[in-house]
């Protein structure tokens, strides 16, 4: 069975999706990625599709629960690389990855969730 | 044609191998790396195989290659994540993969580019 790689960077965690999905794909990324959340105590994770022509209901739904996962174990999630042919698909296939936050590319990714962690830690404060 | 993603984190571009590469992949893999070193001006590459359970010769000079490639457009090149079995298999096969820097995950390879970096500016200024 294929796994794909979760990697390390500081506070964060980068997956890039690079092959289609099929079930027992995303079931081990999101069992892999709940675990390493948890040893790691990363807060963010950026998941990157820039490799990936075509995001069908069952990746929008995995992402979208991959997000709200992270949410419980105190992490954000940011959706990063989308193409453009991806994004007019999706809204035409009428998912919104609602609840979804993206950015362009990975730098960009990176800045959201660390101004994310900022204004949260901010907030804990209060 | 399944093309790989090549990620730009700051100074350095993440490159993440997560399929078992053919021809056309990795020349692909090799051309779109060349294009986006000489664009962006970046002055390291890390190559993650974390997800590969098997390196075989093909991948190992592919591998090299990029190294070479990569030193003539002034980036620095480190292979990360390499499985212990995959480093045991290397040697058995008398591939030691010359030339090509390694590190045990992106973070310290991110660390050992920087500090490379460093370091070559310093004797750049000699």
């Amino acid at each position: 069975m294929e796994r794909i790689p979760i990697l390390r960077m500081g506070k964060f965690l980068l997956i890039t999706i690079q092959v289609d999905m099929h079930d027992t794909t995303a079931l081990a990324l999101q069992d892999d990625l709940m675990a390493k959340i948890a040893r790691s105590g990363a807060r963010g994770v950026l998941i990157d599709i820039s490799a990936l022509d075509v995001v069908d209901s069952y990746i929008g739904r995995m992402i979208a629960d991959i997000s709200m996962m992270s949410k419980l174990l105190h992490a954000r999630t940011v959706l990063v690389g989308m193409r453009p042919a991806v994004a007019i698909t999706l809204v035409e296939l009428g998912l919104s990855l609602r609840g979804v936050k993206t950015a362009l590319d990975v730098e960009k990714g990176m800045e959201l969730l660390a101004a994310a962690l900022e204004d949260g830690d901010a907030a804990d404060q209060d």
